[in-house]
């Protein structure tokens, strides 16, 4: 395939499919983007944790346990400020801290998110793009039974535990998607939009509330697929299926379908999950059952593999868009 | 004694003294200023050298070794830090970085340097007041052979090898003395005025060019004695005697006394140093022979002893100042 392809990613669960298509796909051809929605300022230091996540995870050196953070991680600098009460809920490791403080004095200069994520990606020694969806502020504001809460405030601070009403992206009225993700999303170059199986609500919406995205992503000359990230009527990880419950709609993949129903071609849904084809299948939207979870690299590769292959055989012009659908979710 | 101590202080020979009087003289009634000309900003983050070695010797987290940082300390953060080319030159710690990224997010939120000293020292157990010369900014700039540099750059990343012409304290006619610092200075609760072996020209000038701070030391009401860090003829630690040398003045006690004649109303210097009591004592200063070279944390607190007894033998009223000594010697 000589054309690019295009994945939206969140955290964990994205990138390991980011990963698995950084292995398939050569540099030149693969643009990740990834959600700023949960970055956040703390202790003074912008962090942008899906960013990070996506980058570690592509060099080599996120830590494969706990999902988040830099692997043979030390945790000096959290022992010492935890000694001046500083807040501690959020861990920074010694070696993570560095990607931290480096973002945050190149963003003082002057620098843009993007510019930034590069150098940081090319000192980690990634040769494909990863950028962020947007160089503007776009904050993920959850409403809660506990008020307004930040992305991270809900979703580290209080472990998801307060239940949800509603999902804000605050700025998605001002923030502008990045250039090349606009100009790539318009590309006749471009061979398809791979949704990595992160959570629709919180970390595919804030880029789906980008100006032009939406719009683009319906117009798309190339077919949309995604990953659900709904295994079995749960999330692999995260509160996916708890937010949907929250949410008042049914956890599973019908209802990650519906969601992206105005502009998904094809949805990749796991081996057990094969009893929701069909009625997934009435929207206009092709399935594919395979092994979704990736517990292996070579899960990753091969979920990747299924991804292009699954691209290359649904037929944009065949999926019905039901008018209306469009628009802001928000 | 119940009346206030207060000392002067550099880095790591004068944070020793600091230590000793800490051990010698009650929370309540020593006050320690450290200078502050060697701040800067490094990678984003407010660097207080003088300040942060002053805490962690009177905390007893110091790195014994080094003379500066914590012990026990790793260095995993500028190993990754040094994965994107960030400067490499001044070794951050895991732990010390701590103290820079909660005092840089605390100046950010509007508190002064005197205020996030005192949260600091609280959080390291200190009981004693450590305040910073100046709430406002003033840096020294050396101006050397290699044109004109920062303290850093001279002092860590050229490791003093410049040869120096002079030494400015950009600010200094706009910065102010800490007000409990001057309060001090005119206060007849003052029972002693200590300048610890610091160097002259870089540590304890920056405090002197400080407005009021020179003029409050020659019309204080108590005694004022410093602690030459000059012994045989060089400097124990840092390039005082290099930089003497350079500015064409004798590397000896003697030159110390001249160049705090004009308040000073006693030297105290080594006892190798014996021969050139009789010539300091020809300017009107007393001179204290006694061992000055601290290696143990007897020795720190031997030497604040004498200090304290020192002080209260020397008379201010006695000792002759040369009229026009006084004023700006930057």
């Amino acid at each position: 395939m000589n054309k690019t392809i295009l994945s939206l990613s969140g955290g964990v669960g994205g990138a390991k499919l980011a990963h698995g298509l950084s292995r398939t796909v050569s540099p030149d051809y693969l643009v990740i983007v990834g959600n700023t929605g949960d970055d956040f300022q703390h202790l003074g230091l912008h962090i942008s944790p899906d960013l990070d996540t996506i980058m570690y995870t592509l060099a080599g050196v996120a830590d494969p346990e706990r999902g988040w953070g830099m692997a043979a991680e030390t945790w000096n600098f959290m022992e010492a400020i935890s000694r001046f009460e500083g807040p501690a809920w959020f861990k920074l490791g010694d070696k993570d801290l560095a990607t931290h403080v480096y973002r945050t004095q190149a963003l003082k200069q002057g620098l843009g998110l993007a510019e930034v994520t590069r150098m940081l990606s090319r000192s980690f020694g990634i040769e494909h793009r990863v950028i962020p969806m947007s160089d503007d502020p776009l904050q993920t504001i959850i409403a809660t039974d506990q008020g307004q809460l930040p992305f991270q405030d809900y979703f580290v601070r209080l472990g998801c535990r307060p239940r949800i009403n509603t999902v804000e992206f605050r700025g998605s009225d001002r923030a502008h998607p990045h250039p090349d993700f606009v100009a790539l999303l318009n590309s006749r170059e471009l061979g398809a939009i791979i949704l990595c199986p992160s959570n629709p609500f919180l970390s595919i919406d804030p880029i789906l509330s980008l100006k032009k995205v939406r719009a683009g992503l319906q117009s798309a000359a190339a077919p949309v697929v995604a990953v659900s990230p709904i295994v079995g009527g749960k999330a692999l990880k995260g509160p996916a299926a708890k937010i949907m419950e929250e949410l008042k709609i049914p956890a599973n993949n019908l209802s990650v379908a519906q969601h992206y129903r105005d502009f998904l071609d094809g949805l990749i849904i796991d081996s057990g999950d094969e009893h929701e084809a069909q009625v997934i299948e009435e929207l206009g939207i092709k399935v594919k059952v395979t092994d979704t979870v990736m517990l292996s690299m070579q899960d990753r590769i091969d979920l990747a593999e299924t991804c292009l292959e699954f691209a290359l055989n649904v037929n944009p012009g065949v999926s019905p868009r039901p008018p209306g659908c469009g628009g802001h979710p928000g």
